[in-house]
C-alpha cells in the first residue's frame, strides 16, 4: 500500500512533467505562428491546449484522490498540494500560449506585430520559451538553479515588456489603434507566461525547501 | 477533537468571506479612482491589495495544516481544497483591483479612459462589482442561484470588453497610443476580474453539489 502510495506520487510529478512539455511547445510554436503569421500554427497551438486542459484535470482528480487517502504524511501532502498548484499555473501557462494564437489567427493574413516591434517580441518569445523549456527541466531535476535562472529569464520579460509600452508611447509609433491593442495584449500575455513559470518553479523549491511560498507570482 | 476539526473548517470559510468582502470593496474602489482619476483613492486600493495576499498566505497555511491532520473525510477534503483553489482566484481578483489601481496612478492627473469609452466602463465595472458582491453572498449562504448570476454578470463583462476593441478599431478613435494602450489592459483587468469570480462560484458550487469543476475560467 505504501509503496503503490509512492508509485502514485511519483506518476503525479511525471504527469506534471508531461503537461510541461507540452505547454513549453505550445510556447515555441505560438511564437512561431506569431512571428510568420502562419495561421495553420496557430490553430494547432489553439487546438493543443485542450489536451493540456484535459491533462491538468485528469492530474488534479488523481491529486485529490491520493489525499483523501489516509496515508499522506507532511512531506507527502506538500508533494500533492505542490502539484495541485504548479498544475494550475501551467494550465493557465497553456492559455496564455493559446490566446497568442487566438491573436494571429485573429489578425491573418495579417500580422499581429508591426516589423518594427517584431525584435522586441523575438527577445521576449525567446525568453518566454526559455521559461517553458527551463520548467520541464526544474521538474525533471528538482535542480534548484533553475529557480533563479527561471526568475532571470522572466526579469527579462518584464523589462522587455516595459518597453513595448515606451515604444507605443513614442512619437514615431504609427501602427493602427487597433494593432496597438494587439500589441499590448501579445506582450501582456508573454509576461505573464513568464510569471506563471516563476510560480512554477517557487512551488518546486517549496517542495524540495519546504519553504512555502503561496504566493501568485507578481505583476 | 472532530468538533475543533469542524470549527477549523467552518473559520476557513469566515476567511474566504472576509478576503472576498476585501476584494470586492476593492473593485468599487478601484472603479471610483479609474473613473474620477482620484489617485489618492488608487493608493488606498493598491495598498490595500497586501492585506488581501497576507490573508490568503494565513489560509492556505491553515487549510495545508488541516490536510495534514488525520481527521479529513472526503467531504472535508472538498471543503479544504475548495477552499485553496478560491483563495487563489479571490488573490487574483485582488490584483486585478490593484492594477486598476496602478493605471490610475500611472496616468494621474489625466484620466485613463477617453470620456467617450467611459460609459463603456461604467458598465463593465458595475458588473465587476456585481461579480464581487455576489461572490460575497455566495460564499456566505450557499445559495447556487448566485453561480448562474455571477455566470450572467461575467457575460455582459465579456460582451464589454469584445466592444472596447470594436470601439478601439473604429475609424474615429483618436485617442494615443498610449491611451489605447491603457485602455487595453484596464478592458483586460475587469474582464479578468469576472473570470475568476465565476472560477470561485464553480468551485463553491462544486462544495455544494460535489460535481468538480477544475477548469479555470476560459478567456
Amino acid at each position: 500500500m505504501r509503496k503503490l502510495f509512492q508509485e502514485d506520487l511519483q506518476n503525479l510529478g511525471e504527469q506534471l512533467i508531461d503537461i510541461s512539455t507540452l505547454v513549453s511547445q505550445a510556447m515555441q510554436k505560438a511564437y512561431r505562428a506569431f512571428e510568420a503569421a502562419d495561421v495553420q500554427l496557430a490553430e494547432e497551438v489553439i487546438a493543443a491546449d485542450q489536451r493540456i486542459d484535459s491533462l491538468q484535470n485528469d492530474l488534479d482528480e488523481r491529486a485529490i484522490d491520493l489525499l483523501a487517502l489516509q496515508g499522506p504524511v507532511a512531506s507527502d501532502l506538500r508533494t500533492i498540494v505542490g502539484a495541485l498548484r504548479m498544475s494550475t499555473s501551467l494550465e493557465r501557462m497553456g492559455d496564455l500560449a493559446r490566446h497568442i494564437g487566438q491573436l494571429v489567427r485573429l489578425r491573418y493574413p495579417d500580422h499581429v506585430s508591426p516589423d518594427h516591434l517584431k525584435p522586441v517580441y523575438a527577445k521576449m518569445a525567446r525568453h518566454a520559451q526559455n521559461v517553458g523549456e527551463k520548467v520541464v527541466v526544474l521538474l525533471q531535476t528538482r535542480d534548484l538553479a533553475l529557480v533563479e535562472e527561471i526568475a532571470a529569464e522572466n526579469a527579462e520579460i518584464d523589462a522587455l515588456h516595459a518597453s513595448v509600452f515606451r515604444l507605443i508611447a513614442e512619437e514615431d509609433w504609427d501602427a493602427s489603434a487597433a494593432t496597438t491593442a494587439d500589441c499590448t495584449l501579445a506582450s501582456r500575455y508573454f509576461e505573464r507566461f513568464g510569471d506563471h513559470g516563476v510560480s512554477v518553479a517557487k512551488k518546486v523549491a517549496y517542495l524540495v525547501t519546504g519553504e512555502w511560498d503561496v504566493r501568485t507570482p507578481a505583476e
